[in-house]
């Protein structure tokens, strides 16, 4: 039976579904009675929820968050939707149909990263190959870059997006470098794959996606030249000779990649290898931001909502 | 015999070379005797002449602006180098180098036009297609076209910059266009083509670089438009229909093309090929300056001074 | 019998009486049921409609947009106002009391635009006399420009107002240009008459007030200077000799009247006369949005909101 | 005999004139012989002098600032022009042509004041019409006020500035008050008569155009709004009654009339009556910017030099 | 009883208590029956009050604004909440408890008024100390300085808000004070005291928090300033001797005391004094804002809602 | 012999000194002879040096960078200084009085390195503590750390600046917190600690100030917060157990401390201790900025001269 989503529900509907549950909370209303509020979500949204004639043990057995069977009804209180529970059991992930929580990528994670792998490859440096394979090696670390999302709103929010995002850089970077011959491709190349690697530890992306206190304590930026230093100190450890000026130059195309300060860069760019990788990461991001914009509303007007993001309104014909 | 550069003159050389000769005016000193104060260049900077015991008939002859044989020495007034003309005589255009007097693109014209010929000739839509061959056949625009600079400072600033630029923009194009299915190429295209045309216009560069008076007031993203227009309207009158929003999209990819209001762009990107368009004109012009930079200073620093446009110092150390 | 204003209809009420319609579609329930969603709206307001057991005949029959007749009842949903509606019949537009639709300004639109052909014939150089007379002899554009309005919201949001706007401002230019002999008097009220004469094309305002597609992309101030050109080039056609710094003066004053890059201006004033008619239009258009603002809230109290525009809350209180 | 403008030495030339001084030092020479460094100015410009074999008598004897009669030469030094004094004495203010240290305004300084006098007995309102009285009444304060410059660049920078841009502003004021007929009459010229009063006290006049202390620290806006709260003190305390709205409503348009935090108005616009105030106050300064700066160039060129504070060069040519 | 909070009220639920009252306004429905709308407010909150059945001597009697005891319910309408009066009643002001409708510092504020008073007695210079003890000698006025909120929103807004700020400002310049030893220490406890006494004057504060006319206008900044010289009018009206510098200094602090001209302070910092009060001022108020909206969300996450102010989300874990 | 100060050499004198060289080349004059392009430095200044008559081992002997004594003497060239050499021989640097070359503090390093120790001994926090103590215990780190400047200008820009920085703020963190209860006070004494360490990397101080290439590319900030990850890797290796959340707070406030983007800020304040670090860090700065401002001019006035980093003069006169 297919999911009903969060944003389909109209007020009045039976429920009788999986949701994640967040945030649990057992309370007692004035006349003493206990009863538990939470948010149910999935990938389309997120609702109130509220359990009257809650007991202890129930509360207790919630997970927080994690997964649940609900059985109620839709109710409309105060102009919000909640839902109304009479019936809640926690369910296993393995039981759960996770893309009906997160979306994900309608390329094919398997073939982006070879295709990746087979881009980065092309790196002669000695020393960026070295560090560009430490990270390839890095299994537990791979698995979390095929499967991160590009960010929490704005462009590539879903599973697979940064790989996404990074291998489609790195196709336009193959594709441009050769009309650019004093850039140094393999600086371009290392800048491109880690420049935002950081996004693996920003965000989290198990059951929903949401920023790690880390994540926004630090932001990706720095996390990924953290990464990047704490790799080179490991080779360095093992004995592999790795200049510092490579090192640098790295962090400096990693650090400078928004382009502005405003955006969060602690520096602008100084190097050409710098300016492409911001000029191509930004290309790439607005082209599926402004995608997902068109794509996403339904409407027959020529013309989006306001996008605050780009402060315009977006044409949406096709002209030609 | 080569020409003796303006930069490099020092103080106390004999001269006896052309130069452009700009503002010449005729003025008394304080004991009456008559002289002419003028300014004399090349591409390499300016200095003031001076010629004492001057006569309104020497005064009349001279072009204002023209080029000049001059006579006479350098020397030093008021710490600024100045050149005093024992004589001075009218030499005509076609007796000059002019590259002495203007610098110019490295690579061929004639190639990169055939190159960007080929690459618009990819247009499919019937109404650019007749657009863009309207402007192709103006050989007294395309002349113009092929010498422009691509700007007064900054970036691609010689003869010839302009075609450079809009050539290399192409080829970027047609490199990653396959990358974005969804951006309708045609647009994109004909964008980049006369996103700068009315550069032919705002400047002027026939001994020196300098703006219009038109230029100045109109600026070259609205003369771009302008242009457009113009040629629609010409190709109207003579019965080729052309859809108002094949044209306004075309206007609104050149207005937008500078990406942000405080770089007088009067729109915003409200479309993906405005989009495009703007990033690979960015992309382009910044590796340019940037390349520039570091090639133009002469120095054993790892950095270039400090650069206002960029907000930064750029590292010029290549460290593959 | 008055029209029952959008914002004045409260929940449970019935309904009998014309409205602007918008967007509908013909949509099935989930039981496959047939109902068509759509726009209701007039002067004060817009609604969301529904019209359920619908009919594709019924569907096919409606404007969109247009006049229609509704008979049915308010009702709260989600918190919103809908209209249910049980009947709907298309209306012709003569049969519409249009002003319960569009504002209109509260001064005679003949008297205004008589008074503007006095003032502006006090030009006296012949060039700029040939122009202004062109688009006053173009009655099509006149017709277009005695009703347009001055703008989407802010001010002189209705019917006349870009009349009302130009016409105040040629008003004030004549009263103080005798105050300021070295200002060019012939550009001035040329610049005011045409500074804003795009707007007949970026907004449309038969129905109701809305942008224009070309008008979004291009804007008021980029077509404006298109369409003196585009009338300058039809002068030269017949014989007609302009001279280009005329043009190009006016152009700047048209492209400049906004003062500032980020109110979308691609040129700064750099003549005197730009800078009083951006002076004298920003005046203006101030003082009718502080009006404007003042008169529109109903409230004891000293002060209006928080204006957005003005980042300040207004003085309503007359003090003396 | 002309006085000898201090921008018109050359070098080598003798020197036999009166100059203002400033901030002379004895100093003594590497092998200990006393001079004397100062700065020596006129109304065109300052240079450095040194008189060389001085003595502390002489030293002694110099104002502080004040007028000296100069007998020496000009010379180059280190690329500056300095004058070497052989001759120094003291001559007395009676003495001094003070038209060659302080630029003045071209106009009837009388005259103005008699105008404006009559324009602002305009005001109705009593209570605005003894605050205003009560500064006409100030001699001391209105000898000031009639001979105060208008800033000490930009606008108005000279002798009788101040009251030649208030008489102007009253002057638009009355030419465009009956046009706007909701704006309270009597605010806008109290207003405007007031609005730069202050700068009486922020800059110093009476040899050279500087700041006060107390002018720095403060700054004319807030100057001006303590003068009109001590005046109504004052009134006040001999038993005159004055809402305190009209105070505030006074104050406000004062403290308002720069338009903008960042031009340093601690609050922006938020009656009709403070809109116009700082309209006019902005289109009479800078016309009166534009012109000074169109004139004060000595060129061919159909543009002036960068012009700093309005971000654009000037097109000087009178087209019509 | 405990005093029911609008903040607690829920759909449904019978109301009998005090409420403060504000801007009733007597209308009549469509079918002429004659109801007061009214808000009905305290420290929690603000709800719409309905009185159907109403009288104009109902009407009349009601205070506007002040206190009343309502009788009646909470109701849902539109989706918001408001309460339907049965029976309405004046309370006298003394029979309110009025902590239960303006918020209070939690700190004892006749100690803070004696140890402030302990710390201004430092001041060593004659000059402030006659002036800070006219302050303290206004009883009237330091009354008004106990009571007054330090804002309206954001830090301190709260009775005796701006008296523990100024307190514990005093106290952090006392602390760092010896550690720069070149800051005049008796500007610095001088411009503390006296830098927002014109909050007294700028906020109302009896039944409500509130702007008053004159604060709006005027702002406190320069009520400050104001204040500051009309005590220093009457001083010296007394014979007291007072320099200006002493003045213009204190005054200098005061209205830079923002420290940036878009937080509307009409002048930076420009002396040691001035630099250490605007950053012990901002200090505190950052520190007391981030408690507040630190302490005031009751969630279990460790990050607040997104603060605007601050332009980021605040981490609440204390993780030591 | 005292050193004859850069700033302190007039044309035309004898020079037999030590200075700093920097940057030789060889280069050959248009009649083909060698000389020596170099530039001379002390702490007061640069100038252009040439040895005329040079030979390709005079060339290869000198360092580049170093110390060297010149023989020879001083002359204006082109309204420039410069030196023009006779003899020049290396001098190795421990017969160098470092001091003429590099400004240092004026406080005693070791004492103010004690009571640094003495501050940051009262973090309590085991998990900080073993960080603050891995860092004591890097003597080479600290040995830097003690001698390293604040900054390049503006600020501290001595030996023993940073220090100094460092151990006021600390002293003000120690007297205020007391006054913070909330504020975690381990966090605070760690984040001033170590918030600047990285500037250890930024500078070099050896000879002159100037920045490191990786100080360039990744700036202090980022460095600081890398170093403070690689130590608390070392640890952890080390079997030191040390919580995320830790690190990253300590790291939040390093990341924060110039509290917004334009500064250089990746992430803006977001804990209390974060706001208490940047205040404490940019009064600490700005009060020895003034004090430096008003120091290093030796002028009458009350004002110094424009300030571009306060965008003021600053107001010099004692006034107490």
């Amino acid at each position: 039976m297919a999911h009903k989503f969060i944003s389909k529900i109209e007020p009045g509907e039976p429920i009788n579904d999986i949701y994640m549950i967040r945030d649990p909370i057992l309370r007692s209303t004035t006349r003493g009675d206990l009863y538990i509020a939470m948010y149910l979500s999935d990938r389309s949204g997120q609702l109130n929820g509220r359990m009257w004639q809650a007991t202890e043990t129930i509360y207790k057995a919630l997970p927080k968050p994690g997964f649940v069977h609900i059985q109620g009804r839709s109710e409309l209180y105060q102009n919000n939707l909640q839902i109304i529970i009479n019936n809640i059991s926690v369910v296993d992930v393995s039981k759960v149909c996770i893309d009906d929580f997160l979306a994900k990528t309608k390329k094919d994670i398997g073939q982006m990263f070879e295709q990746l792998k087979e881009m980065v490859s092309r790196i002669q440096n000695p020393q960026l190959q070295v560090i560009v394979k430490a990270f390839l090696a890095d299994e537990e670390l791979m698995e979390k870059f095929r499967n991160a999302p590009g960010g929490m709103k704005l462009h590539h929010d879903y599973i697979g997006g940064l790989l996404e995002h990074v291998h489609n850089m790195l196709r336009v970077a193959v594709a441009i470098l050769p009309l650019y011959p004093n850039v140094q491709e393999d600086l371009v190349l290392a800048g491109i794959f880690l420049h935002d690697i950081g996004k693996t530890e920003e965000l989290s992306y198990d059951m929903a996606f949401s920023y790690t206190d880390s994540g926004q304590l630090i932001g990706h930026i720095v996390k990924s030249i953290l990464m990047v230093n704490q790799k080179v100190d490991a080779l360095r450890a093992k004995g592999t000779q790795i200049e510092q000026e490579i090192v640098d130059s790295l962090g400096h195309i990693i650090l400078s990649h928004h382009g502005a300060y405003e955006f969060g860069s602690p520096k602008l760019p100084a190097m050409p290898e710098a300016f492409m990788v911001y000029y191509i990461d930004d290309l790439d991001a607005k082209l599926n931001l402004v995608e997902l914009a068109i794509d996403e509303e339904q409407s027959d007007s020529n013309w989006t909502a306001w996008k605050n993001a780009l402060q315009t309104r977006l044409y949406r014909k096709r002209i030609l």
